[in-house]
């Protein structure tokens, strides 16, 4: 019965059925070009590539175009190749990836050039941050899309719905796993009934090749089996959780496996037991193990007695470099400390050389505005995969270090901290779709441009109503001058514009608590540990401003490779970009500019408020070209992220101003509101 | 005794112990140049001028300088005359406005030239609207200085010191009375132990010439006296007033008379019982007439069932022309509607032939910005006294018709809503002190340009704390051009600045309900009365905007005098400064500029940001020439002036974009907050 609705629900999909809308993603409905698709392969997910193409086609009316499966040793995993008239694959998802890029293709106005593509990652994930009461820690688009907020398991039609279109967009940009639960597990997770819940997503994503993960409490052998340990070292504890797999594995034989938070903020680990990461890593990837399932184990730790937060993963971890068994993937935020608008690569990268690391990215805009600001992230994701970590010579970029281009590692993985929640355009902002989309397309080719990817999502995801349009006339030159360009341009830039009007310079952690949506770099409260509060962040007094993490400071930089080591630690060298990250520096200090450390500091704020402030006037000139519900929608939170830039500049200028003792420069705008009715708004809000 | 607290009390205060700060207006500390002052005259009020030059002489050191009392036919009233050596007047209060004449004339660098100076206005009255609890209605800067929060009615050295204070302030600029409650008044008033603080305060007043009124209620026969009735021709009635006026008068002999708002807003008076203004004011006269005693009768009444309010207060009262005994004085706003941030002149001036009519101007900012904004009143005053009404000719202006220049009448006034209240600084906003000072200046010289008097008020208020300084240094060029200059031109365009971000084009009564502060095009309750609405005014729909009083409308334009009826019934000879005020028009009307009526009031709201952010920047450039306090709380001010402007810019256009559907131009900043949410705002702060 279930395979039954399964099956009327994904016919009822792909027949296009919905309605015009911001819950359409890039996917928006097309009408059709005939096309003559010929495929002998009859499984669900063949079926799905026909389908698609037969709705989306928008190549030469009557073409012919056949779906192959053969084996072809030039193609890794789901790669696939491209002709004139035909997909070719090694798998069925293979040919689903490459009727998605032949579709993208036509609907993007790319020529369809013969050739191959493979995935730069064998797993491509998102990692929900969803909890089993349907809310979502730092998930700004709703309550949960798998979770409910009553906590009923039940599954609905509208589940099944739900969970259709979510592997239906994420299988169309090369997504293929996906975690389901917060990284801040709840033992229940790994019970039965929530696994019978596991099972329907699962059942529902497969023909997509979406696998489903767990994060998983690093306790529930005690909390939820009964055990008096969670000791990785314990037998009865190995048994349990060899036995979860099984049980894991028979409801669901392609489980793709657990994410693990362990030992960091306050969850369990093996360091509870006085064992290493190895110890608890290796214990779930020997239960999940023969199945083939993976642990990807979280390197976001650290303490409030070390001196410098921003070493202690690199220094938790270095040693364990080897000791990881082949399925247990290291997984690592993008930078050092937690997912700010600017930071440099964390010094892990590169430098495990003997364990499969994999970069974790945060979709969700935790520090960058939630689902108020328009920041397109592909930018700082390219910023931190091209990153030269110089670990093998120059060329060692993090993306390179972390696909199998340079350490032979046996399972190569990119993971992304999912922005989706049960809002009707899914991401909160119409703008935050293309984050989605970004990370589906960095994780499918770690060198594409955001540029690209920009260019792409926009053709699709602003694809006029229009029926029979030719894609030439489309895409006319009026449109690519008036709509594409300027909201390309506005894309591009708007994550410096986030960085500089929120934490310029090397500026990080200086936002209002918990929420970690405005200014806070004064919240300092009495007992408070110091690496949850902004002062030791930014290091302000009255002789300057920074971090200095020099081999006079914390020496942080000695955790890069050189030449960056040498780099980041001198004064001159330091990329301006990077500047406050590593050095605690004189107001008066002479930047590159000539100006003085804290007037380069004003107009970097003053530049990021201008930089929304233009993008205002981009969206509103583009008008005629959107309509009417996401022209406004967006217009309200562009009015909205221009406020909210203006009170980081106040809040951060007025701030620090008390530090340095110097005038905003003149030509720039005053403040427009005062410092104490700031700080007394924040805490407010707080209570 | 008392007299005896009150001596030291002004021996304390004139000797100058006070600390140096805002509380000291433009009367600030000097360190005085000795100077022989002869005067033969021994009265509290020769004492008070002779310690005033003695302490605050910047003239020639050891000059001889003479106080004269001798008859001068020259002299009007408590006029006086200069010359180089001596101050000459009739009376005792003319010598005193002499002395401090010549010392402002030392302190702003003007010269001493030997003339007269005889004040425009018989009465320059303050009315404060202080209520017995202490509140202040539309006061912005703290309770009362006569009244108690606590409504106790002890008279505390500290009430001594203040009322000293503040009658030596008045008496600096000319001001000779005072109302001292609210003209929502409280019966109470007139009972005996009230009156009993009236005569205390009277008795600090008198040697500096302030003569003390009573806002009277008008059924305070009835309500105070026990009557069944206040009905102006009962016996009984008549008699309560002259009993009442006979207790006053036994107690302060100089006592003024009663202001009066009577069949107004709610407020009793005699057309509850079918009589007339003139009856209900005719009453009070007769009963305070044989003590010298005045009435001002306010002509402020409109009622909910005409159709246009602005033309109601002449419709009421023209009819009563000649109707009214000597000693009535009709207090007619300086506007038609209710003291907005621009009105034309209330064609009430000039009309009245044979009635003594005073202005009634608003120091305190009720519908401009409260003691938030920096809004110097003066221009507008100005604006109003030299509108010329025609009514005996060109140069018929308002001043003219009601100082005593082209009607004979018995009185003449001019009165001043205050905004001084228990703060500090008196006023709320360290420049709201220049609008008291302007009041001041013009009642006593209704020709003063606004440029003399903030240039005066500038060098007398920042007057820098220095010894020995001669004038002519402190007022070098340096300090003219870097502070004066700046700061002046500030405050000459600080009210059209205001009516930009606020009202411009002849809107009004647009602002929020009940605290008149933020915007409120929007506000009309169902069952309220809708000429407290603003949709009654703006009259906004999708044809154009604008409150039709030409002679296809209300035709309050009639209630001018030609050449002024026709011009403002003109579309085209209508100033664009009143359009609004006298046309409905389409928002694509073609204005001067060329551009459409939505597009110029786009570009009016914006530049009223851009002037306020200008003076923010003037004011925080000329830091180095004020002290920090003040400094501090005008750019704290100035930052809250910006960010308000900004709001009633997004909240007018954004409101009146919903029946223009016209773009704003795209060089203008866009909005910064979202319409819904503004209103939801305003609308969770009324609750």
């Amino acid at each position: 019965m279930k395979a039954i609705v399964v099956n009327f629900l994904l016919l009822f999909f792909i027949t296009g059925i919905c309605a015009q809308d911001s819950h359409q993603l890039w996917l928006r409905k097309k009408t059709a070009i005939p096309v003559n698709v010929i495929c002998t392969n009859k499984s669900a997910t063949a079926t799905i590539a026909i389908k698609e193409l037969q709705q989306g086609w928008q190549g030469k009316r009557g073409a012919n175009i056949s779906l192959l499966i053969k084996k072809d040793k030039a193609l890794k995993a789901d790669g696939f190749r491209l002709t004139q008239s035909s997909v070719e694959a090694n798998t069925e998802l293979g040919i689903l990836y490459g009727a998605f890029e032949l579709l993208r293709r036509q609907q993007t106005g790319q020529p369809i050039t013969e050739g191959i593509s493979n995935p730069s990652y064998e797993i491509r994930i998102l990692n929900h941050w969803d909890n089993p009461n349907g809310s979502i820690e730092r998930g700004y688009a709703g309550s949960s899309i798998f979770w409910h907020k009553d906590s009923s398991l039940i599954v609905t039609d509208n589940d099944k719905m739900l969970w259709l279109e979510y592997a239906r967009a994420n299988a169309s940009v090369g997504i293929n796993a996906t975690v389901l639960n917060n990284v801040n597990a709840s033992p229940l997770m790994l019970s039965a009934a929530y696994l019978d819940r596991v099972k329907a997503i699962a059942d529902i994503f497969r023909p997509y090749g979406i696998k489903v993960y767990l994060s998983i409490k690093f306790s529930s052998p005690a909390l939820l089996g009964g055990l008096k340990t969670a000791d990785p070292l314990d037998t009865k504890v190995i048994e349990w959780w060899k036995e979860k797999a099984r049980e894991i594995y028979s409801l669901i034989p392609d489980f793709g496996g657990f994410l693990v938070k362990a030992s960091s903020e306050g969850q369990p680990g093996p360091q509870d037991y006085g064992r290493t990461h190895a110890d608890g890593a290796n214990l779930l990837a020997d239960a999940v193990g023969k199945y083939g399932g993976i642990i990807m184990w979280r390197a976001f730790v650290y303490s409030p007695n070390d001196k410098d937060r921003a070493k202690q993963a690199y220094n938790e971890f270095i040693n364990l470099d080897g000791k990881f068994h082949d399925n247990v993937i290291i997984q690592v935020k993008n930078g050092p400390i937690d997912f700010q608008p600017r930071e440099p690569f964390s010094p892990l990268f590169g430098a495990l050389k003997q364990t499969s690391v994999m970069p974790e990215f945060q979709i969700t805009q935790e520090y960058l505005g939630h689902a108020e600001h328009l920041v397109f992230l592909s930018t700082m994701w390219e910023e931190c995969l091209q990153s030269d970590t110089y670990q093998q010579g120059p060329g060692s970029t993090v993306a390179r270090c972390t696909d199998g281009s340079i350490y032979l590692q046996k399972h190569s993985a990119i993971a992304g901290v999912a922005n989706i929640g049960l809002d009707t355009n899914w991401c909160g902002h119409d703008f935050a779709q293309a984050n989605w989309y970004a990370f589906g397309r960095l994780a499918w080719n770690n060198s594409l441009s955001s540029d690209q990817i920009a260019d792409e999502w926009i053709k699709q995801t602003f694809y006029p109503d229009v029926t029979e349009t030719k894609i030439s006339a489309l895409y006319s030159s009026e449109w690519q001058v008036n709509f594409l360009a300027p909201v390309k341009q506005m894309m591009l830039e708007s994550r410096e514009a986030a960085v500089n009007y929120m934490m310029p310079l090397g500026f990080h952690h200086i936002m209002s608590a918990n929420e970690h949506y405005g200014p806070g770099p004064w919240w300092a409260p009495a007992r408070m540990r110091a690496d949850w509060t902004p002062p030791y962040y930014h290091q302000a007094d009255s002789a300057g401003v920074g971090f200095n993490r020099t081999n006079t400071g914390s020496n942080a930089v000695s955790q890069y490779r050189e030449p960056l080591a040498s780099q980041f630690n001198s004064v001159n060298d330091c990329p301006e970009i990077y500047l406050l990250w590593f050095h605690h520096l004189p107001w008066t200090y002479k930047m590159k500019s000539g100006k003085t450390l804290w007037e380069e500091i004003c107009y970097h704020y003053d530049k990021g408020i201008k930089q929304v402030r233009q993008f205002q006037k981009i969206w509103d000139k583009v008008q005629p070209y959107v309509d009417k519900e996401r022209f406004l929608s967006v217009q309200r939170k562009l009015r909205n992220q221009t406020s909210n830039a203006v009170l980081w500049k106040d809040a951060c200028l007025l701030y620090f101003q008390q530090f340095s003792h110097m005038p905003i420069p003149y030509e720039i705008e005053r403040p427009v509101s005062n410092l104490d009715e700031i700080i007394s708004n924040d805490m407010r809000r707080r209570r």
